[in-house]
């Protein structure tokens, strides 16, 4: 099978688990894992933050640092593709209280113009406008990925209006490698930032959200609370080092192979696809003449599996699992498919 | 001052505080308030409900019924002008823990073509989408009111995908006024239905939530938990009582002065109106070449208040507190503005 | 009837009514109604605090009173047999996600010496002690009230460990009749106070929070949130402005009648009661040789009605619309009780 | 160092590692992971339950345990030792809206005389007691576990009032080596129980829930809402299942040295122990004429470490990692002690 239903499917190599199992680990609940601690730093070091909490997924990364930023009653801005909105079980209203407010973005972004009239007044009946959301890439929107002046555009909106921004960054590796902006100036656009190790990077278990010290203090005591506080995490810390070291450098060939896949994918008339909107690993396309599930059901008896993203809608992903000899496999399925 | 900012400013008149100091009345947190408890009953059966509860607000309202009809995570779906979603500081979330689906309706209005592609699959991830909730008249939406056939298309599609539906009939008096829809009907498209007694009847403080017995009786619970259980509220029943029997009659007359007003607006090239979407007592109307906020002065100026609802658009909104003389003034101003 | 079951069971007089329908009422959703608006001024003076918001009841106001002072996963250290932790529907960990700490006071009067050893470390896994709530008088603890130095006592520890107080005065009126203290006294020993209009004081529906500007403007916020804004509330904080004029200087002929009624208890065999536990309008005792039910039904019988409030114990409540004529009539029942 | 603070600082050993290495993984939010469905599967056999759902900690299972049984507003009579209560944050008025009621039991443990007189009238204003959480062993009681009527006449008091009932199981292991019941015993009592690896058993991270089918398909939704749902977590459930295999036979000789080490406490005269609190692998003693945190430092400076549970209490705790020859070396420290 060649698995392109998505990059979390990914699973550790036999280099990644070696490691793992030369981790120092300690009681992380009591704070004396040296791993996870070490790795914490390191990532709040590399992305120019002052701490990071390692978290066991990527909810509850964005979700722990929603809670943080604010309180009963507020409102965050979204895009309507987002993950928070859509694939997070309406956590946000159970764990925070508060409430979204999904606008119609493009390919899952966010800008000035649509964000500045949704912006609410104050008083006693209204939300209360507090954080906006981003997503790099975004997931839903097919991989798109923000540029710096888009991304400075919105952070300056929001220091206008004494909002916070929050970066979704559970493919930000994704972001980063397609637009070689480098990790610490997200610093500068976003209060909090999740990040994940468990999709393109292929680490099994893990995510972290990235913030100032007395915010990361104030989330492990609300990560304890919602009964993510682990005990040797050591072991998940040392296969996330090992994923951004080693797999990080990766992404790039999934981007290469994405491409091919979708000019494929352009030149067989079953399918339809703008080839403008494939960014960094994820390829959203279209099935004429048929419905997704039908063309999805047709490439899984050729042992390739997708899943569906819309009625007539499919997405691809790829990853470092997807090797060229199997994307040879595929482009040979999708020239030959009818 | 010739207030029509809103239909929430009408004052208790004399005839109904002389009713409110005749009635009898009992602690309510023991369910011994004759007045409260015949007046939910025949609430109840006006609209062909099994049980109704008083509450001290239309928020409260449709919180508790929203409470009853989901648990956590769960998703509601309603129109993007819903007054859930703007007007209820976000209280979904922090009283039910569920999520808001707002979507593009037509003047706050839903339907079929655009919810049945909102309905969640259901997964452990997707919010899982619950209920349909729905407004009658709509007020950011400009009074507009539901035909009979559109409720029924609307129930029959929840009751297809098992939701529930919940209808905020905070304005129900003028749309069964302006549609000629007789009560029990709603009773046949909705499982709880709010309606208020402080908006356009002029009665000082209550709503009412109406559903099944088994519904009510749980919602006394949550009524209590929400500090919403009150003791001697036979005064305010009665009061709301009097409203329903004295000022549900009058509603003809102020949506006939809304239309007369608008007919004004839209003579008066300073301003820009669809007359076509004056329904009931609501009028919401453009200003041009000036913002909304200056007209809005302008006419403070000369005795008459509205509020803005927009950066060009005004409300007004009509009640039997503004009569025949008082239309005349406004009128004359509308005229002769420039 | 002799309704001895609570003093929530109190009706507006004539007198009362009369005023009601004299108030000059507003919306006050958007804060104009003027009579509310110098009740809450009012109230905040007498008791020295800054300023003050009505409250559909008094759950609401120590809801509100503990949101204020808290944020999700704080613990409140409280009596055992405190109004919040029983009578409250669990309300405090729904609205506001807090823990109680329930300890074993003295006749529902906490010390120093039971609070100090409560106060809990500070890490990530326990609840975090933020408040102590104190009730006086205490309702299940029989109407008992604390003297200066013992409110002084718990604000001084409270100081010591950056805990706040918060004070549920629904009988408060009671505790300052007997104890003589002033009322600004209790904002030099409490960070929140809830008073109540609709108990001994007979207003029909009401109760306030008092606290800094600050924090009633937060609580304004919340209140609307909960569903707890009301439209002409004029109308009701007319009636309790009356009953504080009225009423309360009539509690302390209810304390004379609870003395009187408690010593002819103490002479019947039949009855055990310790006659210094007497201290305001609330006479709890127990019977000899039946139950609490059985007695309760044989008082009935004869015209009197009480709660049980044990196996074996009775309340019996005084308040002023229990006169001196009704006196002399239960005098005589528990005289000839066997 | 020999580490007696806890049983949950155990690491990984070289043989746990290795069978790590060697799992079959899968996506486990797609529910693929062939290597914990199967550990599921069978936990939930040996204790006699449907199915199992694997958690990052023993507080997600404890909460998820007792979301399932509950609604908002409802009571939970627990310990006043229980872990719930006192370790876990604040996380069951936060992640369920629920009030926990505190009864002081027997080291931790609760009976019918104890129980039945806190079950609540069912109103309006009480919270609802809906179920009894009890913990074997218990933590912060010492060790103790329930004999096998004991559990009974729980289980039957719950019947009898249709409450549930909730088994925090974190040391259950213990449990059973020190009183001989069988795992399967345990669903006969239980509604939901909650097991933990991570701690004596050895394990680097990870609870279970076990339950009916049912809950544990609620059980799954929830644990995605709170961030709990993780991806190739068969690497984890490996690890746990080798503790189940290799290091559930070494608890009896932790017991054993927790005996032994007690004799040597209660024969040097600067401790005070009762010999008969101490039942499995937990150790409680006072020390005579100073502090515990001075003991405690003492201790330290010879290379032993204890946490303090009380100003002059010291908790010790056995587990597997602490072998004959460091016993043999802390007993020499102890009989020396001055």
């Amino acid at each position: 099978m060649i698995d392109l239903r998505s990059d979390t499917i990914t699973r550790p190599t036999p280099e990644m688990l070696e490691a793992m199992t030369q981790a120092e680990v300690g009681d992380d609940v009591f704070e004396t894992d040296p791993t996870v601690n070490k790795f914490q730093q390191k990532m709040a070091d590399l992305f120019g933050m002052e701490a990071g909490l390692f978290v066991p997924s990527g909810t509850m990364g964005n979700q722990l640092s929603l809670h943080l930023l604010t309180k009963p009653g507020d409102e965050v801005i979204i895009d309507e593709t987002g993950h928070v909105f859509n694939y997070e079980s309406g956590a946000a209203a159970h764990l925070s209280s508060i409430q979204l407010r999904p606008l119609k973005g493009d390919r899952g972004k966010l800008n000035r113009k649509l964000i500045e009239p949704a912006i609410r007044p104050k008083n006693d009946w209204d939300p209360h406008t507090r954080v906006i959301a981003i997503e790099n890439t975004t997931n839903k929107g097919g991989g798109a990925y923000y540029k710096k002046n888009e991304l400075i555009e919105i952070h300056k909106l929001a220091d206008e209006h004494h909002l916070s921004v929050h970066l979704d960054g559970a493919r930000i590796w994704n972001a980063m490698t397609a637009s070689g902006i480098q990790p610490e100036f997200f610093s500068t656009i976003a209060d909090t930032i999740s990040i994940c190790f468990s999709k393109g990077l292929g680490a099994p278990v893990g995510s972290m959200i990235l913030s100032s010290k007395d915010r990361i203090k104030k989330a492990r005591r609300i990560r304890k609370m919602w009964g993510g506080g682990m005990r040797q995490i050591g072991l998940l810390a040392e296969a996330a080092d090992f994923a951004v070291e080693n797999h990080w450098p990766l992404l790039d060939d999934d981007h290469k192979r994405a491409k091919e896949f979708s000019e494929a994918i352009s030149k067989n008339p079953a399918f339809k696809i703008d080839l403008s909107t494939v960014d960094t690993n994820i390829v959203l396309f279209d099935v004429v003449g048929e419905t997704a599930d039908k063309a999805i059901q047709k490439f899984s008896d050729q042992g390739i599996v997708f899943v569906p993203f819309g009625p007539k809608t499919i997405r691809a992903t790829f990853h470092f699992q997807v090797d060229d000899e199997d994307l040879k496999k595929v482009l040979k399925v999708v020239e030959e498919y009818s």
